[in-house]
């Protein structure tokens, strides 16, 4: 580390040059934006990363205890070249050498050379998108401004990158730590500091001027259209990725929303006359009434099934253009570091020929094959097993209140449901440490594979969680009046509950809590604005957000054509949703770390897993159609045949579905061109590049 | 043309060199192989490419018509360098200047850079398969000895393809042919050729002393194993493809068949148990028997199930293994010339850049949808249509034999069979043409996928008309003694039908028919016995040997559990026919060209679709189990309960079978670390290209 020796001195006096700099706030207030050598950032390396303006990007947090030379220490590892060990970005010690904070930037060099790392695409001087190249990078747009070339929230996940990447290259003290927390060699820097409390938190942190511009786009008018790439550029892909399926998935609920009411216009009629017809005439029932009645539920039904296929195909492609168009088509996650918890045996990767842990795969999966899925299985039989109890319970304590008839019988009344409601919870909070557990026991080389791996764990017990009762009427009970009712409540008061908590809430809380915390601090020193935003709660991530959609879409496609209305409940609900998301992501939390992803990974194979299910789910409840048994009885077709009808169109329709999803491309033809055409030149490249040692 | 000046003196030379050829070929009988300058052979235009040895590749049969300055021009157009529109092949014009043959060779040059272009790969000098480039052809194993460093089938798809793609560059008459027949610029010039009569075939020639080697070690001796990789280089990819799924199919089938017999052994026991105890008392059925029949019963189709899984994961990655083991896991097909048949208008294609037909994605994609998939499907309806006027038919003429019972109207129980038979095989034979014209006009790039989906269209149909009988047998008359009784016979029949048709009637043809001629040809002049090869017929391609294993694996799969023999008797079948499928296609037929291909293409799709049904197909065989339908009337169970239970299993057996699709892995770790690092290592080269113009 000592070989960093050409930052001591400024690492060291950094106590003056934090005043020097409060003064100069006094006078611009633009106090970090304009550093001379002196002005408290570390010195870069190398020349051309030289800038006049040092933008802060990311805030460290250190532990109450952590002493000043243990401050210097992390400075001068930050600031060091990588070929030192150092993470080679730009440190500020904050107002105070001694304080709790620094402050990170990242000089060019570091930037492009990550960028490169991490496989992003960048617009290139022909205009398209291709995959950057450091030593090329003058041939790309932009590429001498930063804050252009690459966008805000890339810029802060690189500063992470390089900070998680840290690795000790010779076992060695931490000064002003004692010798128990020595590091030895190869391990990793962040983690360690982290554990030992030295590192409390390591967020990014918020341009207040830009977050201005994009609320004011976002959610403060009355637009239609999410400004989708400022949000990419602001918050990352991975939350723009959430926005844009959102986005989509809303407007795509018009057409369902318009047949839905349609549907029970028209019902609403035909149930009218048929109540008229039954008045007259008891017994028999009128054919011509009783046929649009059929064919709407049919339709609902018919129409639930293609609209989710197309839907699910028509996002997809969309998902891939936007994935050209934000350069995040290409990543080369693989090709990179593994993930700072990944271990293994120390070796030579064979594909790109580093030293790193490694891990085969086939491990991984038995591991998979033979822990994960068992242990999933457990949890979900622990869950049916619980909602099986809560119905022996109620049918046996009804029995009882039928018995005694007393108060306490009436009081006993309430158990099962109590009790149902304290295990879920329970059993969820326990799964939910568990699949953290299982996830990391799987030893995922790349983080975008932990995720996706974590969510489809938590996805599926929550899930099952949700629907389990709503499968159990539908399918144990038979009860379609009974699934109405249920479906039309949990809608309504999911919906009311979502816009108390998502609207109302965050509104109050920004009006009389946040926003008079904020307009007092125009005028405190930057480092104290920079500290505050720690005062707001870590953005939850959004597993919460997915998950609710997710559940949307399956009353949606699954149980819809019970309750004609849920599309048009959704609608509403949903363009609500897009401006209290919005709000809630900008002003009520911390500025989330979001890694460049490609597309939505996990919940897209959710979403269409779901569409396939709807296909059964859909079949079974036109079966269990009161109208269809009875139309059926009267053409004498015994319940055996109409069974096997059901099931010989549900498989009819499952092989359309397939057909359907087969035909319609995944990605738009002009990507699939682009791609072609990458892996054309990279291939001749690979050709001519051979052939290179030989000529020179 | 005419700037091919080089070569005018050695066409009009080759009457004189062939006599000084036969001259020499008394001597040595080594004529072709060791030509001198004045051998006959075009003369090479590069001298890296002149050679000792040429090797006779492809035989060119002229029209009987074709005059000599027209196999003059034809020879030049064969020998002159591509950049005069030329072939840049070697031309042989055979014994006699004005014959009807012209054998076909190729030099070092043209076929490295086909084989580049055709992405095939190579051994590398560091012992990696490697996409072959021409550049660096130097570091690249045996890459100066063509006979080692391409495959026999390589070298000659190579003249074929190089043929395929010869195109005029400017307006021009073809000597001695009239005027209507002129070219015009870009047209085919193979295709014109051909319709006009002047090439009446092209076809590759065998090689009497490798074809006699590969013949011992393959199918007369009583090996196990095939010799795969002979196969391969002698035959083509393609071909062994086939060979290595035949003989991986037919080792799978060791345990089914172990299982079918254990189980018939053990059910035939408790079926004269059963008779004992009926014999006894008649109405009470003891439960301890008809548990093992059940289980039998069951048993076969849960395993049935997983096998087929199991079998078809595994086979694909065998298949992943041997498409790297020879080189074809990465072929450019994509980036080469599109098929000659390929209409569009001219433009620049965005990928490679270079000038060719450009046909627009969606237009294709709209004529599939909109034509051919309506089309098909109009031809299925007419076989169940076809199907269901046989059964009308067979009613009405049993009811009209009841009512006259005549001599006549027994005669007239014949004519619904006959007439369906003639009406399935016009049928067939009108949609083969139907689907050839369906295909041509989805105007298919590539040649791979304009043969997968013509095979596609063809293999629904066949695959339809074979199994709608037994179908129908199963699902709508539900008899399962009739289906057992019909696949047996079927198994039986099918199989002695093959027995005579690829073993006895090859075997005695080749004695009595071909032998004689071969041995007379010994003394004749290398050129008769070149054509003496066209008097074999064609070789009909692979589509008959697929569609009977695909046919084979539907009963197996879909049926088996009904008839436990079955994998006994196909075992048995297919070890027979691995040596009548290798005699055959060694001795009976005309080598045919072979691509290079990198898996079974359309098949594999097929047998996986196949392995899906059979769940539907076996969950409901185990339905109409007699025993199982007993059983549970017995346990009380309605009928529809039967058939909801039934379904369900069917809805988690068809889950299981994803999740084990999913978690078994397609390539074997080793070839996807191969592939990885392939991505990567271009991904650099890449990178490095483009600072290239930079530096220099």
């Amino acid at each position: 580390m000592s070989k960093a020796g050409a930052d001591e001195g400024g690492a060291g006096g950094c106590g003056d040059s934090a005043k020097q700099l409060e003064a100069k706030d006094e006078k611009g207030g633009k106090l970090l934006s304009k550093p001379s050598a002196g002005s408290g950032w570390t010195k870069v390396s190398c020349p051309c990363c030289f800038s006049e303006r040092v933008e802060p990007l990311v805030l460290v947090k250190l532990g109450g205890k952590v002493g000043p030379e243990t401050k210097r220490w992390l400075i001068k590892v930050i600031g060091a070249p990588q070929k030192d060990g150092g993470a080679a970005l730009l440190a500020h010690p904050g107002e105070d050498a001694s304080g709790d904070i620094i402050v990170v930037s990242a000089p060019r060099c570091t930037l492009l050379r990550a960028a490169e790392e991490l496989g992003l695409c960048k617009t290139y001087r022909s205009g398209d998108m291709e995959a950057f190249s450091y030593n090329d990078r003058d041939n790309f747009k932009d590429s001498d401004n930063m804050e252009v070339f690459l966008t805000l929230a890339e810029r802060q996940y690189i500063v992470k990158y390089e900070l998680d990447g840290l690795r000790v290259q010779r076992d060695l003290r931490i000064p002003g730590l004692p010798e128990s927390r020595m590091l030895q060699k190869r391990d990793n820097i962040w983690q360690k500091l982290s554990s030992a409390g030295v590192v409390v938190d390591t967020f990014p942190l918020h341009n207040r001027k830009k977050l201005k511009d994009l609320g004011e786009a976002w959610y403060s008018g009355n637009q239609l259209a999410q400004p989708l790439d400022s949000v990419n550029d602001y918050f990352g892909s991975a939350v723009a990725f959430y926005f844009s399926f959102l986005d989509f998935y809303t407007w795509s609920l018009l057409t369902p929303a318009i047949l839905g009411l349609a549907i029970s216009y028209f019902s609403g009629e035909v149930k009218k006359e048929m109540v008229d017809s039954v008045s007259g005439s008891k017994v028999i029932i009128n054919d011509d009434d009783s046929g649009p009645m059929i064919s709407g539920h049919m339709l609902q039904a018919m129409f639930s099934m293609i609209w989710s296929t197309v839907f699910m195909e028509l996002w997809k492609r969309r998902s891939s253009s936007l994935s050209y168009r934000w350069g995040t088509m290409n990543l080369a996650e693989r090709f990179a570091e593994p993930r700072p918890n990944f271990y293994g045996d120390l070796g030579v990767n064979p594909v790109t020929g580093r030293v790193e842990p490694l891990f085969p795969e086939w491990k991984r999966d038995l591991r998979m094959v033979l822990v994960s899925v068992p242990v999933v299985g457990l949890f979900l039989g622990l869950v049916v097993l619980g909602m099986m109890c809560f119905y022996w319970g109620e049918a046996q304590v009804k029995q009882l209140h039928k018995d005694w008839n007393s108060l306490l019988s009436q009081a006993l009344l309430y158990i099962p449901s109590v009790l149902h409601i304290v295990y879920t919870n329970m059993l969820g909070n326990v799964y939910r440490n568990v699949a953290q557990s299982l996830t990391e026991y799987e030893n995922h080389r790349e983080e975008s594979a932990f995720e996706n791996h974590l969510t489809a764990k938590i996805l599926v017990f929550t899930f099952f969680n949700n629907f389990a009762v709503l499968f159990h009427i539908a399918f144990f009970k038979q009860d379609v009046p009974l699934l109405r009712k249920r479906l039309a409540s949990l809608l309504i008061v999911s919906q009311l509950v979502n816009q108390v908590t998502e609207v109302v809430i965050p509104f109050l809380v920004d009006r009389f809590i946040s926003a008079p915390h904020r307009t007092e601090s125009e005028d405190d020193p930057k480092e104290d604005k920079f500290r505050n935003q720690r005062t707001l709660p870590v953005f939850p991530g959004l597993f919460a957000e997915y998950i609710e959609l997710l559940v949307q879409f399956g009353y949606l496609s699954l149980f819809s054509c019970v309750y004609p209305l849920t599309a048009v409940l959704l609608l509403i609900n949903n363009i609500t949703e897009i401006r209290s998301d919005a709000y809630k992501i900008c002003n009520l939390f911390r500025k989330p770390f979001s890694p460049p992803v490609a597309n939505m990974g996990v919940w897209q194979v959710a979403f269409e897993v779901l569409s396939f299910v709807s296909v059964i789910s859909n079949c079974w409840l036109l079966l269990l159609s009161p109208r269809l048994q009875e139309l059926c009885r009267e053409g004498g077709l015994s319940s055996t045949n109409v069974l096997l009808l059901a099931v010989f169109g549900e498989h009819v329709l499952i092989l359309i579905k397939f057909i359907m999803a087969a035909l319609i491309p995944d990605e738009p033809d002009w990507i699939r061109k682009k791609r072609d055409q990458m892996e054309y030149t990279s291939m001749q490249a690979l050709k001519e590049q051979k052939l290179q040692p030989e000529v020179s």
